[in-house]
């Protein structure tokens, strides 16, 4: 059975998980202290830093395991608006994005997939939550399917219920603006059971279980 | 730089982490309760186990991370004990071992190599920490050695400061006797930090990182 999950998901104490802007000096725009206590070299196994095993290093290598595929919003992917343009933009990511699956990009303006060798694909697509989901499924084999981000991309999922796990990880800080993960979803919590554990870093990580249906 | 690690070691209040006997039906002899909180499915990934992605399992899952052998005590191995006896004895994990690499079995009683179609080989080895840790890191191949247990034999690795990593889940029960991991070891956490974590199930989960040498 594939699951839907979300992981390494960093909001603030208002709830914000992205600035207001994204450009390309500022991929994460003005909401740069949320991913203070983020180690992205974990993110395919604790071995992989030369570094203590910390909590927050341990959750952080649960973002592979067993995924087959990716979906996120195309702001995850690059700083662009509106028609694409022209100028060979392939993510943030240089040459090995760290995905090694394909990746969904969603988008309103066609774009054409872009291959690496690492295994890597992003395909750009229009469509439901639904219909997203099911492509992404299909292109992962049985495997589960991890909603990437950023928030307006997560937020979609949670409201057509399609998420099955969903690790937060609550930064002490309060951003005032951006977009919040938490607009429209008043009650949300009512369809999980939450697991919360506190950080030595300061970090409070949740763990959102789905509960079981009918 | 490959590390020494210890995962998944299941310690009572009192300090003990096997029992006093181990036999054929009693692979933990009288210190069972210590394993309850366990979910061994999900060694090599949460996706392993169709449930709720607890604390608990989340940690569980760094076992096999980058590791490209294990050491073991032959009473991990098998309820034998003094020359092996005949009878074709494989270990208690039938046709497929979890292991998926090299196992040194640490024992003063030779017994020839056993290989499995997956991966896993049992070697019987009689020596030191130290010399059994060299031929450990030789057969891992770049990866890390994981020291499997059970207490007699982490004990030995912690002893003979080798251990750079070390997951212990301290579970809320009292045995009162049994075999120690903390025998003859006073002061031992002065090498390590310690991170301290409570889980919702009732186990506190401890993350001890060598503390850097020099
Ligand atoms: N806090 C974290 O842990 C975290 C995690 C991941 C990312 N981020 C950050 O989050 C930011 C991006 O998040 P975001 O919420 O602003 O945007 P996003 O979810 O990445 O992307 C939103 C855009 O995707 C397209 N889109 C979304 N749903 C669609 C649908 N159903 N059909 C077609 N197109 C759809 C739309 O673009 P068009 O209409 O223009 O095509 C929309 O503007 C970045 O700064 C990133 O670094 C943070
Ligand atoms: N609590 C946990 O999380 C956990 C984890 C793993 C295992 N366990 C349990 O722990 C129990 C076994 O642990 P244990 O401490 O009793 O025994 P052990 O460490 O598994 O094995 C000890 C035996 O290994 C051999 N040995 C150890 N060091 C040696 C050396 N340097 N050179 C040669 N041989 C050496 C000796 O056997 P010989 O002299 O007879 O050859 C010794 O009696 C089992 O019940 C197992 O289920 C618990």
């Amino acid at each position: 059975m594939s699951r839907t999950r979300v992981h390494n998901l960093f909001i603030s104490l208002d709830g914000y998980a992205a600035g207001e802007y994204v450009t390309l000096d500022a991929p994460i725009g003005d909401a740069r202290g949320l991913f203070a206590g983020f180690d992205g070299r974990v993110i395919h196994g604790i071995d992989r830093a030369d570094a203590d095993v910390t909590l927050d290093r341990a959750l952080t290598t649960l973002w592979g395991q067993g995924v087959g595929a990716e979906i996120m919003g195309r702001r995850k992917f690059g700083p662009q608006t509106g028609e694409w343009p022209d100028g060979g933009w392939r993510g943030w990511w240089g040459d090995e994005p760290p995905f090694e699956t394909p990746v969904f990009v969603m988008t309103h303006h066609p774009h054409p997939t872009l291959d690496f060798a690492n295994g890597t694909s992003f395909r750009f697509v229009d469509g439901t939550a639904q219909e997203v989901l099911a492509l992404a499924q299909e292109a992962a084999q049985g495997g589960d399917v991890r909603i990437g981000g950023g928030p307006t991309t997560v937020r979609q999922f949670l409201e057509a219920d399609l998420i099955d796990f969903m690790h937060l990880a609550v930064v002490p800080i309060t951003l005032g603006r951006g977009v919040s993960l938490w607009d429209g979803l008043a009650g949300v919590e009512e369809r999980f059971t939450v697991e919360s554990v506190a950080s030595a870093s300061g970090v409070t990580h949740q763990l959102w279980n789905r509960i079981a249906r009918g």
